[in-house]
């Protein structure tokens, strides 16, 4: 049985993890019969924003873990206690939380800074030859983690263009892909999708969300 | 196309709207091409659960549109705007929201108050002959909605006794089903599936949830 660590951001497209694609892939996993366990950083988001006006909401302070929780009904671990010898795969879905939370791509482009313990699980993740899948934002964090390394990371992040520019700027191609497509880097084990980069809507979505899942199992 | 509204009642299993119901309900109206319209009451919650611990939070406090609005993406509007009018059928997804902030059936059972904009959300759709589709404890709120009505409604909310018990306090017949079974109320169209009543995972409750959204879109 593949053994599938889900690395969530909050809960929340615009402060945490983008709650439709945390959910399907929650979905697909278990319709695959994957092991699943959900893990998060135990610290306190960047910020808290209303989604009903969109707008943040500075007397408000929330944690990543505790906020990621909800999509995860309580089983979770902090991202402290991931250790990849122990899963075959990780996934991070996106949702602002993974470039506010995770990294600071969100507000610092191709500069920007990273949670240490999602670089020290993505960097485990490509020495140990484990598979990684990231969702819609979230190749920005793969592209920060593996900065600089040898093997230049594949992915997609649809086709924004300043997205695309940024990812190069750290040192990852980006391959232009609709929302039902998947990127695939062979050496590196990166599997991508654009997810809400592109949208429109949740079945749109869903579609890139089952392949990306399909193909990170199927290269464990 | 079918217009269905999908009414939340927060974010989160233990305080609000179950996340995963909530989503793969709109997944599967979205892929049956349906057009969706989410509401949720604008009022506080009952109260704020930290999803890690299962503990209440009672120094804060959240409102159950602001946090509904994390699974709309934004894309949600107070209860109190709902017209049964404009719509085909209703959809209500379970978790604790839907027995703590639109009726009090977690903490009063078969003698709970209900949220006056729901109540009379699902009289309209009755009186109108519109489908009204409840998942999980969701049943329970319908019916309190219907409580001393003739036509009695048959509805499942799994095969927990003493849940099954409070339904017939308030007048409606519980159908025992499992968790990929649907029962359907043809007189009052009304379709219930038991979803994390029973569980236990994701991939269980997707096939039940489905089942739902297909058999309310046949009934419209």
């Amino acid at each position: 049985m593949a053994q599938v660590a889900v690395v969530l951001s909050g809960c929340g497209v615009y402060d945490g993890a983008e709650i439709h694609e945390a959910v399907l892939t929650l979905l697909y996993l278990d319709k695959a019969g994957a092991q699943v366990q959900c893990f998060a950083p135990d610290k306190p988001q960047a910020h808290v924003v209303n989604h009903l006006t969109g707008q943040p909401a500075p007397e408000e302070s929330r944690n990543v873990l505790v906020e990621s929780a909800r999509i995860a009904r309580g089983e979770i671990k902090p991202l402290s206690e991931l250790n990849m010898d122990f899963f075959d795969a990780v996934i991070f879905p996106g949702g602002f939380g993974a470039a506010k939370n995770l990294c600071t791509f969100a507000s610092d482009g191709g500069d920007c800074q990273i949670e240490p313990d999602a670089q020290r699980v993505i960097e485990e993740a490509v020495e140990e030859g484990k598979v990684i899948g990231a969702i819609c934002i979230a190749p920005a964090l793969v592209a920060r983690a593996l900065k600089g390394k040898e093997r230049k990371p594949i992915v997609t992040i649809g086709t924004d263009a300043a997205a695309a520019g940024a990812l190069r700027a750290m040192g990852s191609e980006n391959l232009p892909k609709s929302v039902n497509e998947i990127a695939v880097d062979e050496k590196n084990k990166i599997v991508t999708t654009p997810a809400y980069m592109l949208g429109p809507s949740i079945s749109h979505v869903s579609l890139g969300i089952e392949k990306l899942v399909a193909q990170v199992l199927s290269m464990i």
